[in-house]
């Protein structure tokens, strides 16, 4: 086995979930990821920690399986897999791999009967989020070929953003998240297409050091809903249900998104924006910080943490970014996409200068 | 995918299980099984069932994952994996199915740890047998090579015996369970070798015609404890544990074993014998009667039903054969032992020859 596979199980059961003799663990795994399961069983062996396995792909099996089952099935009745809420309810950690063998294998599933099972798998979702977990990928060949990468350079690249010193990671990040919870307004400006301002008073910003996602590497927090106001080109690529939106554009008066349009696929990015009420507004603004994320791999897991970019999310608000006092975002979906802020960029709070083309104030000095 | 792959399934779900909509499922199989897990998730889909998927091959995983744990935790004390018996609490019905990838992946785990595990175990094997269940077999390369055969050869092996109109092979065993549960007394002999009575006198024969064991194809009862009386040569092999007791004898006083031998691995079987106090009586005596399965592959869910055999198990009895006025024999174990009975040989119930070299009474007439 690649040592890497050991030491990536480590930083999940050790830094991600900090998992105890004894604990009740779910390990979900699709059998393309069974190296990773091997070295998280070995280690959970060591620490005497109780493991059980979901054929893991989706909250019901494995992808082809679930494929199969969604298309014999049909239509918008999915009776919900109540009994692995069970299951969930008396465990302590999740830990969920992503690992595909053909990253489009429900490309032939109707669009509203996949709805209908991530409403049906809603309740189980909610259970399992009371847990401790952890989100993470493992390379497959098929994640680099959509990564347009070989499988050899795709692993360097995931075990690269993986295996990093996320304590000191933790503190780097820190200074930004002290910097946005004293602030009230962000202004981001990059180039001449995107100058949007947002009020975050109130709001609560996260410092992502691993806990939930690995590889981690972002400051994220809450938008107050009705303040966002500019325009935003999302210049790296949003791929959504398998379709490449490219160069998505959305601009936004009181919060609202009042215009958009795209390149590529922009009914896509349409039916995302016509979801529900709340899709219409921003949920989330997110600062990527993980710069051995030093390119774009067509997956949001990787993506949003991309050194020197910021991302925002039209949908659902996360809770624990949202003050007392605020109102949060709500809404059945959460799209993220991502501003490049390498070149001729800022980011601003309060009229200060934070990040300067990818840089943060802290780390040479300038005027903020 | 294979065409018997799809039957193969049906079976389970449509004969075995009978699932109906709404049902909740539980489907516990390999990696190597995954073409298995999608036809049975098509068919619950055309059906309307809840499917969940356990990545199986042991309780709690698969099987290079659960070496990996039990090389890891070592020693007698592993935690019992609770929470899996929330799942299994509210499950209708669970699907099993084995399939290796190799036989032997468990083969440098100590034997006090597996049985450790085993124990650990014990309380979500109760709970899954609250359900309805059934378990199978997928024919992958590995299993092929257990049996000695092509990786082809076995698949038409297995799908043969598995593809059967079950119906009509629960009715010629209807004829054999109605003679032993008016009878009292059974009297086998096979060669000079093997010559043993025991009493099923007001204990229960059952029909296996395919509800827990798919392929299905025996009749089994349980001895009265202490009725067992002569000796048996089992001159089919005993695959235990990974090794091969060829040509064991048991000698049986008053239901004891009170004498053995075996010409390959006799430590074994004593180990067997040496379990515990149960582990010295009979708990099982069943007749094979599924003639797709003609030969021996070292694996008991086939092997037991071979048809013109016998086998006798020391240990554990299924309180459904035991009637409410005899005793049942109790043991941690359970194993299964073959005779064949195709040449110079014959069953007699009171007296009367039921099957004389592997044919029974009512195919030919002969005079019982």
């Amino acid at each position: 086995m690649d040592p890497r596979i050991r030491r990536h199980a480590d930083v999940l059961v050790d830094h991600s979930t900090e998992i105890e003799a004894g604990e009740r663990v779910v390990v979900s795994v699709p059998p393309a990821a069974e190296d990773l399961a091997v070295a998280i069983y070995e280690r959970l062996g060591e620490i005497g920690a109780r493991p059980v396995m979901l054929s893991g792909g989706t909250p019901i099996g494995s992808d082809r399986a679930t494929r199969g089952y969604l298309r014999a099935i049909e239509g918008d009745a999915i009776p919900d897999p109540d009994h692995v809420e069970g299951l969930f309810a008396d465990t302590d950690v999740i830990i969920r791999a992503r690992a595909n063998e053909n990253v489009t294998e429900k490309g032939d599933v109707e669009p509203a009967t996949m709805a209908a099972f991530s409403r049906a798998a809603e309740a189980a979702r909610s259970e399992m989020l009371d847990s401790r977990w952890v989100l993470t990928q493992f390379p497959t060949p098929a994640n680099a070929q959509l990564a347009g990468m070989s499988t050899e350079g795709y692993e360097n690249f995931v075990w690269d953003a993986i295996d990093k010193d996320w304590a000191a990671q933790r503190e780097f990040q820190a200074q930004l998240v002290d910097r946005l919870n004293e602030g009230s307004e962000v202004h981001i400006v990059s180039g001449e297409t995107t100058d949007v301002t947002m009020s975050i008073a109130g709001n609560v910003a996260i410092n992502d050091y691993g806990r939930h996602n690995m590889p981690a590497g972002e400051v994220f927090t809450a938008p107050v809903v009705d303040s966002v106001q500019g325009e935003v080109l999302f210049d790296k690529p949003l791929y959504h249900q398998g379709r490449e939106v490219e160069n998505a554009y959305l601009a936004f008066e009181e919060g609202e998104v009042v215009d958009y349009d795209a390149d590529t696929n922009e009914e896509t990015l349409g039916e995302v924006l016509d979801t529900d009420d709340g899709s219409r507004y921003l949920g989330e603004l997110g600062i990527g910080t993980n710069r051995d994320i030093d390119r774009f791999t067509y997956n949001m897991l990787f993506d949003e943490k991309m050194g020197d970019t910021v991302h925002m999310a039209v949908g659902m608000a996360y809770e624990e970014c949202v003050g007392e006092d605020n109102a949060t975002n709500e809404s059945a979906t959460h799209v993220d996409m991502i501003v490049d802020m390498a070149e001729d960029s800022r980011i601003e709070v309060d009229g200060e200068v934070v990040q300067r083309n990818g840089t943060f104030w802290f780390e040479n000095g300038f005027e903020g």
